[in-house]
């Protein structure tokens, strides 16, 4: 009887392909203004009908890759083991950098040229392994002609196949050794009573300045609530911004306009005017040679 | 067995996995290019990976509230009956304002600060009851030390929590009195046959007028398809524009340059340019201070 | 029997409910800055609950019709068989253009006004059947009062509607003749030695410069990887850039801020600076008035 069954009951679950419930997320510097980052979807959703796909975000300037580091790792902890992002920031297509599929300590993947776009995710989520895509296997059917898409034709359908489980992550090619391409960037360090960091990116709707030195490290400087801090900002050698911000719970704790350092969403230490633009206001800008002191003024 | 058997399965075989089919939509002034908005998502995803997610907007200029609350009001009544809006726009984070769902009479709730967003929905969904979001029971778990991004770790985890029933309305928190933060604004009015108005929002992509004046008023005022209208709008006391227009059906109805009032899609008087920007050709925008009044030319 | 059956069935059964699994793809100049396209996916949600709803662009340049089309023809054949594309560039609205829905020989659907937005996609990838909608029977019910939303009322509706396979495509409307209304646009051809083309569209995003000049015709001009070739783009009889650059396989292969010939993702010919962005360098954008020569440097 149950086997007499068995076949009915298949037959009517149609669609119960989801044995994988994985989100795909995609990230791109292609913007959403022509049809890229559609056909990666479309990419995508041939693979899998049930596929859960989403966007980090596409808006990445072109070419830029340490942002592309930066929102991977802003984002990421707060999707599911399991998920599988595709970042493709990628000025390099077509040179000898190598498609890759990161596999986190925490049990996220990465599938993504290894250009230095790992370089936060490797820091921060660990490296589980690395396999390098073996593109004879892993890409879009019919695209060998294609010389430069490798968004759509290899990381999207890589991606997908591995969120669908189509493939296991030993599939998507040769295990590499644990270690990507880093952009190297200055940590965030406290000497004495002065914390020292980079700015490695702006909260760029509001024009807030985040900087890399965490909350702990706040911590340990014996800086609270209340406090006010001493700050300076500098562009390489030169001194971009210097000022005095209390350190408060919320941008209401000051009057509008006026400075304040607060804990971002990261719990990272971060500049801001109430209701007003801080970069703008004083051209403070973010990257790799974007520094910051700060200390308990006296 | 199997005549029996069969209709239990089908039954129970089609989209037994959701529960709950209720869309999560979210609005916020975070714009696309960072994080933000997809660290939104992984955490509703992460409350139930069947919640099918979608997007209003998150252009909503920094900090206008009111354009929020126009969103909200202009895109609801599209939406069925259980959807929940989350919306973040939220210029006093961190000050007494309270974090609320609004469930109204139509059936859709709306998760967000009290700070005005409400405004209209209220005004025209109607209130059914407001619970105050109980932060301690609806708050994504490790997320006590964050400080500033209630828009992740309260209002999407709530309203994913809400969409996928995980939570009842009840378990948001407590009730509150039926009444939600307004922002005056100028109500639309027929004076003798002069019809006045406020413009609450610009059809931006295309520099359009809409104004809150609906056709019924519209209708009452006498003016029919084809009568030519006479039209001043002020911004606060100052004319900003005066001039004639017919009422017409579609834009096509005038030659390429040449103004006309006609119906926009929530039926309200609008002005345009045929295949040109009104807004922009005569610095006309929209807000609180811009008035419209309009009669039939004699 | 019942007891040992049925967690069997209810482990099989999850996610069940569709039959129909065909994507809708929506496209429109609304941008995503208000809640239009919102509504739209409203309306589809409201037809079908488990309807996959992507989005192609919504930043068409308003009115831009051509692009509109050439979006189309980018991305369609990225997405399966089944799949609808509602495409609303329709600066017609209220004339007396077409609501039609046209099914191509490759079993994908495109509803939108026949105003040349399928001049690409009936060229390129064939007609196999083309209905005007009944906006009688094919309306969002209660919508008969608004003018203007055509994309939400009509063409979302019908679009949701025969992707969930709620109407079959005989039911959208009457059959018409097998003919579009066509944009004119120079088609690529190989004169002796040297190729002619138009200047569809740019990738905007990097400033490349795209032609409807594919790899085929470009193999029988007997242009090589490694060739030098000499390019003349003009804007009706002006001459715009003039110079020579080689036909690699990739961006790499040039110094930075060099110019090459590359196939793109269509595998049509296209022209690039390596890390730098061609279109505004040499002021040189798309439309049908642009046009390229090339061949071989003797």
């Amino acid at each position: 009887m149950q086997k007499q069954l068995l076949p009915l009951i298949v037959g009517l679950s149609c669609a119960c392909s989801v044995l994988a419930d994985n989100a795909l997320v995609l990230q791109t510097d292609f913007s959403l203004k022509d049809g890229a980052v559609s056909a990666m979807k479309g990419v995508a959703f041939s693979v899998d009908e049930d596929l859960k796909i989403f966007d980090l975000t596409h808006e990445i300037p072109p070419y830029n890759i340490w942002e592309a580091a930066y929102r991977l790792y802003q984002t990421a902890p707060y999707w599911k083991k399991g998920t599988v992002f595709v970042s493709v920031v990628d000025p390099g297509v077509g040179t000898d950098r190598k498609s890759v599929v990161l596999k986190t300590k925490t049990g996220h993947y990465f599938v993504t040229p290894d250009n230095g776009t790992l370089t936060l995710i490797a820091e921060n989520l660990g490296i589980d392994s690395i396999r390098e895509i073996d593109e004879n296997k892993n890409r879009l059917p019919g695209s060998e002609k294609s010389y430069t898409f490798h968004g759509r034709d290899v990381y999207a359908y890589t991606g997908a196949r591995l969120a669908s489980e189509t493939i296991s992550f030993e599939e998507v090619g040769k295990k590499l050794d644990n270690k990507v391409l880093n952009i190297p960037y200055q940590k965030a360090i406290l000497e004495q009573d002065t914390l020292k960091g980079n700015i490695p990116i702006l909260d760029i709707q509001y024009g807030n300045v985040w900087t890399n030195i965490n909350d702990d490290l706040l911590t340990k400087s014996n800086i609270k609530k209340g406090d006010i801090t001493c700050v300076e900002i500098k562009e390489g050698n030169i001194v971009k911004y210097s000022g005095k911000m209390p350190y408060v719970s919320s941008f209401g704790d000051v009057k509008e306009g006026k400075p304040l350092l607060y804990l971002n969403s990261l719990l990272n230490v971060s500049f801001a005017l109430n209701m007003d633009n801080f970069s703008e206001t004083y051209k403070v800008y973010s990257g790799s040679d974007w520094n910051v002191t700060l200390h308990k003024c006296q």
